[in-house]
């Protein structure tokens, strides 16, 4: 940067109120900053502000990712349908993947991730385990035409994307590659200042078996996780394999009791006068081929519909009539005395615990005592993993209590292992002599929703206080008046020494009141303002105020720039 | 940089045989480099070292934005249809215009050129003459649906361009903008390596009055141009306004010859004994109001097809059938005597010569020494600009004979004025209280098509030969033998030195033959290589060459960091 950003020529227009269609925070700001514009449904420029923090995070992206070796590089957006249908992914995909044709009739695919392009590009040309293994990726706009584009940046149909993948000859290879991408993913995350946690998850459309997602903690968030803060495991409560804090019954011998009128859980531990979690939920349902379940889960969890669909594949919960049909009792189910022809099945939570409160089969009646092993067995293949995590339950890597938060997916590693390369023909020669399917994993980072994400973090009732790594710029100048020989030649003498010690500066050179000017910085929230006024000056000082904490401090005039410059130069990313 | 690259893991897969479908050596050796990979027609991926060289390019074009205030940011890719109607190039823009549908059925173009985005943007926020003048940037893929995609980068259907729009109060305003993108884009060509003439052109699709394209010099340019060697004049032969080197005719009174069979130029030169140049060529035409019109131009120079069209329309050249309706005399027209209603234009360059030899309108006729202003007179009206300039035209500025190239169209910038501001009500209040439309200025840089222009220019029989300025790294190390005890020390001495001296190096650490190494070496033509064999290390010495001159030099091995920063660091760009 040779000089100072000028705020009457930066192209930021600021909004006096609060845009209408704007709930969260991050789109708000961002809106009333200057910072970007709808220009249709799910779609946002970034306006020069914006832009300055984009290319701070990905920056620290390339820097990570050189750290590790990955390369990058950059393929079409327009990706061939071909490839799509080769993956089985055109079909697959649904309405998000916007489709085109050419003027030859020929179609594509705008790309939402590029797997196939990547799996194709490699496919000719790493044919030995010599070459592996490679790590390549690109940061580019992606397009996914979303049912109901929303929250700004948080869910668009164009954003901004770093893709990448990699070619391992095998899993042990895969598996470095791997972590040294989920080491980089929470180092750009951490360097972009934002409180991440890398949790366990579902791993959705993609494909492949292990997945983990960099979530950005914030209530606007979309998905629910548990986490540990003193281990630190987190896990979206659909992933989380958390054993619960389970209450375990009463011992004593099987007794059928009378509970009228007790059909939920909650009557039932009233009646029973045990703590809803000593209770066993049933959830009877008509499975993916059409066979009866029932399904026994803690009495103070719920059932997770991804989970479950993992289970029992496209399942429906069963209707009064089918209940009927079934023999089933609404209110009154239990594992002992099912009707015929009903499969039961029992959450893996439930294997701590021994006696149980389950129901009768029979209107108005539970058992209480039924003991596990002595009045009901469970085959191995009965146990499921279908409950949602939820505060409370116990950490399983170290016990504690976990705490239930919300999350923005920034960022997501899978190992893919040969879902892509299987099916797309992409082999090498392993050292073996044997042709196999290239190992592959893939990695991602919503660019622009990570800048969505710092806002979240990092904003106040006046507006954002961005950290100094992803700041548009580090520093702004406020001068009360303009133009005047007291206080402008001060005001262009400190950002004149700040530019000369390697900060980046924008002064408020508007006509405006001091109040615009003072509401405008704080939107805009840079790390720290100096505010040169008269009186101050008189006294050879300035004024600086650390954005985030409203702190203010007065430094003589020939100081600030060295003074700012050290506070600046290590809060860098 | 932290560590130097190495050959074995780099991602670029060199081709031994030159690919069939490449005519252009950028082409080819983009190709054969294992720089880019094709996708799909007319799409290509840019492997890591063009990526590499791509960033050097985008690094100088932000460079120069920031020099003169243009502020880069980002719009989206998708571009609502609404736009392109409001600006009426829907319609007009034809099937180049790539054109989408979102779930909704809602239509979209895929932005070949972001007039109607960056008009819209500011329409609502440059509301006064105190925000103006203000130019915007951003680096982005664009689509353009090519009827034959041909020549790899240079005429791909998605591509990368900056395009950069400016807004302006005035005339004035938007001249020093202009000048100033001028300036910037001719210092981004020479710094990226690129010998480019600015060329004044035809304005085209874009619309507006005044246009300057920056043509690399190149025989596999699609466009031809004249150029002046001695005050740097250059002009699109199809936009020139060069006055020709016109040879007059001889003095005398006007006198009818018989020239029997002479219905050519050539025929007729040879006959009367004169240059062709004293001749006058006279086209047959019916403009596009379906009027005939005669033009006259020098006999040695042809009429341009696009010049022609801003003269008289959608027109068409005679047919025999509507020659003879006409009255016109195949191969005899001349000025004198044209029968009536048929107009007669003349090209404006005929206007420096007196004495001419042109047709009777008489089969086998000619009249000599016809004299301007005495035996025909020209109305105003009838000068027309229409002739190709050609080599040994003089140069309209300093009257030297022009030379005739080929050219790489890398940039242009337009003076656009209120072309879209206008239709799209983008208005602003002005200093004297009116409402008036934004006057505007485009400027646009073909970034991937400028790194095959690079390559145009810099390569030879054995591969690229990249400027130190692009080059994907500056030096490569190669050693002639890996892991053994003597050479590969002394490599990857040298290579951390070099790393250490801030210069960008890759090693050829695969274990392959000399030859192998010296040939990919020879293709990728990164500036400066390193050879290390035993026999100069016994002597405590390396072998550096030249890649572009092929020159070679021994160097002390602990000299060798030094003497290449040296040479490396003044040639960035």
């Amino acid at each position: 940067m040779k000089s100072y950003a000028k705020m009457s020529s930066l192209y930021a227009p600021t909004l006096k109120e609060d845009p209408a269609e704007a709930e969260l925070a991050s789109h708000r700001l961002l809106l009333r900053a200057g910072m970007i514009r709808r220009e249709a449904a799910g779609l946002y420029s970034y306006l020069p502000l914006a832009w300055r923090s984009l290319m701070k995070i990905e920056g620290v992206i390339r820097e990570e990712m050189e750290d590790i070796g990955a390369q990058e590089m950059l393929t079409p957006i327009l990706t061939d349908a071909e490839l799509w249908h080769q993956s089985g992914r055109w079909d697959a995909y649904g309405p998000e993947l916007m489709r085109i044709k050419d003027r030859h009739d020929h179609e594509y695919a705008l790309g939402p991730t590029h797997e196939e392009t990547y799996t194709d590009l490699v496919r000719n040309e790493l044919s030995s385990y010599k070459q592996l293994p490679v790590t390549l990726y690109h940061i580019q706009d992606k397009f996914r035409d979303e049912r109901r584009p929303r929250f700004g940046l948080m869910r668009s149909r164009e954003f901004i994307m770093k893709d990448g993948y990699s070619f391992s000859a095998d899993q042990e290879s895969l598996q470095r590659c791997y972590d040294d991408e989920s080491r980089a993913y929470a180092n750009v995350m951490r360097r972009c200042g934002l409180w991440c946690l890398p949790v366990a998850a579902d791993t959705g459309q993609i494909g492949g078996s292990t997945s983990i997602e960099f979530m950005a903690i914030a209530d606007a968030g979309e998905a629910e996780l548990v986490y540990c803060d003193k281990c630190g495991y987190a896990a979206d409560t659909e992933a989380a394999t958390a054993p619960i804090s389970l209450e375990d019954g009463e011992p004593g011998e099987l007794e059928k009791v009378e509970t009228p009128g007790c059909s939920t859980i909650a009557d039932l531990a009233a009646f029973l006068g045990v703590p809803e979690g000593a209770t066993r939920k049933a959830l009877a349902l008509m499975d993916g081929d059409g066979r009866p379940v029932v399904v026994f889960v803690p009495g103070d969890h719920e059932m997770n519909d991804v989970k479950a669909s993992h289970a029992f594949g496209d399942y429906h919960l069963m209707s009064d009539e089918e209940l009927e049909q079934t023999g089933l009792v609404k209110g009154f189910i239990g594992p002992i005395g099912l009707p015929e022809g009903v499969r039961a099945c029992f959450d893996q939570s439930l294997k701590g615990s021994v006696w149980w409160a389950v129901g009768a089969n029979e209107a108005g009646y539970h058992y209480v005592h039924a003991k596990l092993g002595r009045d009901l067995t469970i085959a191995d293949d009965a146990w499921v993993d279908v409950i949602s995590a939820k505060a409370g339950d116990l950490c399983p890597t170290c016990g504690e209590p976990l705490k239930l938060a919300r999350g923005i997916e920034c960022g997501q590693v899978f190992q893919l292992g040969t879902k892509y390369s299987e099916p797309m023909g992409a082999t090498f020669m392993d050292v073996d002599g044997k042709e196999k399917p290239l190992v592959m994993g893939c990695y991602g980072i919503g660019v622009s929703r990570m800048l969505a994400a710092i806002v979240e973090q990092h904003h106040d009732e006046h507006g954002i206080t961005w950290p100094v790594c992803v700041a548009p710029y580090e520093v702004e100048v406020v001068p009360l008046t303009v133009g005047d020989e007291v206080v402008w030649p001060v005001a262009d003498r400190v950002a004149r020494e700040l530019v000369a010690a390697g900060v980046e500066v924008v002064v408020d050179d508007r006509k405006e009141r001091p109040g615009v000017k003072f509401n405008d910085a704080d939107l805009m929230g840079f790390p720290y303002q100096v505010v040169c006024g008269k009186k101050a000056i008189a006294n050879g000082k300035v004024e600086v105020k650390v954005r985030a904490t409203g702190e203010r401090e007065e430094v003589a005039i020939e100081e600030v720039a060295k003074f700012l410059a050290e506070k600046v130069v290590p809060q860098r990313a």
